[in-house]
C-alpha cells in the first residue's frame, strides 16, 4: 500500500486523484472476495436470533479490527425471534404429490398438518375481489409469475403477494395461503422472505417452487379438487439481542457529518447469505478498507455500519436511525449495497453541487457508472435514516439475475462475480473519498 | 388426419414423400407435449418398484390404445426394490453447516448416524492412488466438476465417481463415499444415478450439490479437520414385478422384421423424470401416433417399447433382450430417445444402403439433422438388443443443457422445449417410416 501513498502525492493530494487511485487499486484488489468467502465458509447463514447470528457479529468485529478500522464498536438491537423448525407440503388430491415449499419468515404454525382445498388466484387483486365464500375453509394459492428486469422492478410488482396477502387471505376465512416464490428462475428451490400480519389476521403463508406451483396449476385445470396438506412448525416468542456492527475510518475532522456505507450483516436460513447481503458487507467493508491503506486521513468520518436483522424487521436499521439521527456528527450522505450482485451503472440522489457531481462523473464513468439523473431508492435500511432527513445516494446494480436466487438455498458463493464484486468496490472507495473530502 | 391421407395419395405412396408429410405433420402437432404433460403431472415421479412406477404402466397402456395403435401389451419385469426412505447430512466441524445431498440408487444405509472425518480427492485415479492408510475410518469426497459439452460427453469422465468410486473406497477401509453431483449447474440440488457395487464392496453413497462441494473443498483448505455426519436409510430386500409395455402400428407384412423406437417408463424419484425420459417416451408414442394416424399401413411392424427400470438396473431391457433377440420378426433397427430434451442434430449407424440413406438425409435435412458418418452409441435399454446383434441407429441430440437437471429434482416439465420436442417426433416419425418401408 505503500506504492499507493506514493502515487497519491505524487499526483497530488485533491479528491478527484485520490478517488481515481483508490478505484484502481480496488479493481485490483480480492479484500472483499475474501471477506464473503469468509462470510459463507465460516459463518454461513445467519439468520437473526439464530446461534449463527452472534457468529457474524463476532466475525464482523474482528473483521473490522483486522482491516485496520479506526474505530469498531457495536451498538444493541433487540427483536422477537421467528425460527424455522419444519416444513412439508403434498398434494393429497387428485394424485399423491410432494410440493417444495418453504415457510414465510413471520409466519404462523399450522398447529400441526392443516388439510384443505386449493383455490388459485392470479394475483392481490383477483384476490381482493374475491368473496368470501368462495375462499372461506380454503388453502388460497397466488401464481402471478415475476418478471426479470435489469432494474429487478419485477420484485415490486409481487411483493404484494408475498407481503400484503396473508391477512387479505385470512380475512376471508383462508386456512393458508401459498404463493409462486418471489423468483425469476426454474429451480425446485423455493424464495422465502417476510410475511407481514395486518391487524392479527394470521395465516400459514409459504412460498412454493415455480416448477411445483406450475403443477398445482396443471392440477387445478383438471375437473378434480386439489387437495394440499401443509405442516408448518416455527419457533417464536423469544427475544435476542444483536448488533449493529460499525467501523470507523476517522476523519480529519471529526465534527463533521459522516460518510455511511450501509449492508446486513444478517441473512435468511436457507442459502449461506452470499449475494443478500454478503455481497454488501463485503463491498461496504472492503471500501473502507482500501480508504484506510490509502495513508490519506479523509476530511470527513467514514463510517461503514453492518444492519442487524434487516430480512425479518428492519429492527437494526430502526435502531441506528434512532440512536443516530439527531447525532451532532450526522450524515454527509448515506448508501447501501443491498441489491445482489451485479455491477453498478448508475450513481443516483446525489447532492446537486456541479463540482462534486462533475468529479463523481469523471471519477466512475470509466467503470461505466452514469450520474443518470433518475430519482433512485435508497437501500432498505438507510431508508429510515433518509426518512428522519439524512441524505443519501444510490450506487444502482444491475438485477436482472438477482432473482433467479434471491433468498432461496441458492444464494451461496459461486453466484458471486468476482470482477463484479471489485466494481462494486471501486464504486464504493472512489464515491466514499469524494463525499468525505 | 383425411387431409393427410389425401395428400399422401395425392404426391404418390413411396417411402420418402409420406416420411416428410409425417415429418412436417409432426412439426404442428402436440400430442408429444400433451403426452408428457399428463405422464409429469398425473403419474410424476415413477421409480422402478413404487406404487406410481404401477400408475405409469396403466397410463401408458391407456395412451397406447387411445392413440389408435394397434396392439397393445405388457411383458413382466421382476427385480429388487430400493427405496430412498430418508437422507440427511451436515458438516460438525469445524463449524456447523447443512448439506444437501441425496444417496445414490443402491446405496446402502448407514444404519444410523455415521460421523467421521472427510478426506477428498479429485477423481477415482487420485482415489485409487491413495493408501488404504489415508482413507481408512473416513468419508471420502471426490470433487471432480462435469464438463459441459454439447454432446453430453463430460459424463462419461465423470460417471467412474458414481459408479464405481464407492467400492474402491470400500475395500481401503473408507467408512462412506460422497461425490460432487454429476452435473453442470450451480444449483443446491443433488443429482442422484445409480452406484455399483463390486463384490462386495459396499458403503453409503451419496452425491453432493455443487455448491455444498466447493463449500466443503473451502473447508478442507484450513488447517482443521472437516468432520461430516451422514444419516442415509434406504428400503431394500423387497421383489417387484414391473412391465415393459409396448404398443405396435402392425405392418402390412407382419412377419418381416419389426422397427423398434424404445424410451424408459421409469424416472428418478426426485423430480417427475419430465427429460428423463418423459421426453423420449412422449416422442417414441407420439412419433408411432403420426405413423398409424396417416392412414396408411407401414410394410413393417413398427414397434415402440417402453423400458421398465432403466435407471436402477437395466431390467426391462435386458428382459427385452432375453425375450426377443431369437424373435421370427428380429428388428430391422432400433432406436431410443433417452438423451435429454435437446434437438436432433445427427444420424448416426443406418444400415450401408444407399437408396436408404439418400432417402434419410433428403428427409432429415429440414430438421437440421445431418447422417455426420461418426459412429454412435445405441441408447441404454436398445445397447441390450445391440449386444445380441440386433441393428440399431442413433438420433444424436444436443445435450449441452441436460446436466443442469439430470437425475435432479429440477427434471420437471418447464425443462422441455415443445419446438424440441415436436422436431424430435418429426424425426423419429420420419426415420421409422423409412426404416418401415
Ligand atoms: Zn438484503
Ligand atoms: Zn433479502
Ligand atoms: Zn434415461
Ligand atoms: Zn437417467
Amino acid at each position: 500500500f505503500c506504492a499507493l501513498a506514493v502515487l497519491a502525492r505524487a499526483s497530488g493530494t485533491e479528491p478527484e486523484s485520490t478517488a481515481a487511485l483508490l478505484r484502481d487499486r480496488a479493481l485490483a484488489d480480492t479484500t472483499a472476495y475474501r471477506l464473503v468467502e469468509s462470510l459463507t465458509t465460516d459463518v454461513g447463514a445467519r439468520p437473526a436470533g439464530s446461534a449463527a447470528d452472534g457468529a457474524a457479529v463476532a466475525w464482523a468485529v474482528a473483521r473490522f479490527h483486522a482491516l485496520g478500522y479506526d474505530k469498531v464498536y457495536t451498538e444493541p438491537v433487540t427483536f422477537p425471534v421467528w425460527r424455522r423448525v419444519a416444513e412439508s407440503a403434498s398434494v393429497t388430491g387428485p394424485v399423491p404429490r410432494r410440493l417444495l415449499i418453504t415457510a414465510l419468515g413471520g409466519s404462523v404454525g399450522s398447529g400441526g398438518p392443516l388439510q384443505a382445498d386449493v383455490i388459485a388466484f392470479e394475483d392481490v387483486q383477483a384476490l381482493q375481489a374475491a368473496s368470501p365464500a368462495a375462499v372461506q375453509g380454503r388453502i388460497v394459492l397466488l401464481t402471478r409469475r415475476m418478471a426479470r428486469r435489469a432494474d429487478g422492478s419485477g420484485y415490486a410488482a409481487v411483493l404484494p403477494m408475498r407481503s400484503a396477502a396473508a391477512s387479505i387471505a385470512a380475512r376471508k376465512g383462508a386456512r393458508a395461503l401459498l404463493i409462486r416464490s418471489l423468483g425469476t428462475d426454474n429451480n425446485r428451490l423455493p424464495h422465502t422472505g417476510s410475511v407481514v400480519y395486518e391487524g392479527g389476521a394470521a395465516i400459514p403463508a409459504a412460498a412454493v417452487s415455480g416448477p411445483d406451483t406450475d403443477l398445482l396449476e396443471r392440477l387445478l385445470r383438471g375437473t378434480r379438487p386439489v387437495e394440499v396438506r401443509l405442516d408448518i412448525e416455527v419457533d417464536t416468542g423469544a427475544r435476542y439481542t444483536s448488533y449493529n456492527v460499525i467501523g470507523e475510518i476517522t476523519g480529519r475532522e471529526p465534527t463533521r457529518e459522516v460518510v455511511m456505507m450501509g449492508a446486513h450483516l444478517d441473512s435468511w436460513d436457507l442459502g449461506t447469505g452470499a449475494v443478500d447481503d454478503g455481497f454488501g458487507v463485503a463491498v461496504t467493508m472492503a471500501a473502507g478498507a482500501m480508504i484506510k491503506a490509502a495513508h490519506q486521513v479523509p476530511a470527513r468520518t467514514v463510517r461503514v455500519v453492518l444492519f442487524a436483522n434487516e430480512e425479518n424487521g428492519f429492527d437494526g436499521a430502526q435502531a441506528y436511525a434512532a440512536r443516530h439521527a439527531a447525532d451532532r456528527a450526522s450524515h454527509r450522505i448515506a448508501v447501501e449495497s443491498d441489491w445482489g450482485a451485479g455491477r453498478i451503472y448508475a450513481l443516483r440522489h446525489v447532492p446537486a453541487d456541479p463540482v462534486l457531481t462533475g468529479r463523481l462523473a469523471r471519477v466512475l464513468q470509466p467503470l461505466g457508472i452514469a450520474l443518470d439523473g433518475a430519482e433512485g431508492v435508497p437501500g432498505p435500511d438507510v431508508a429510515f435514516v433518509a426518512k428522519r432527513g439524512a441524505p443519501w445516494a444510490q450506487l444502482a446494480q444491475d438485477a436482472a439475475d438477482l432473482f433467479d436466487h434471491h433468498h432461496s438455498a441458492n444464494d451461496t458463493l459461486d453466484k458471486i462475480d468476482p470482477a463484479a464484486l471489485r466494481q462494486n468496490v471501486a464504486a464504493y472507495a472512489a464515491f466514499a473519498w469524494l463525499m468525505a473530502n
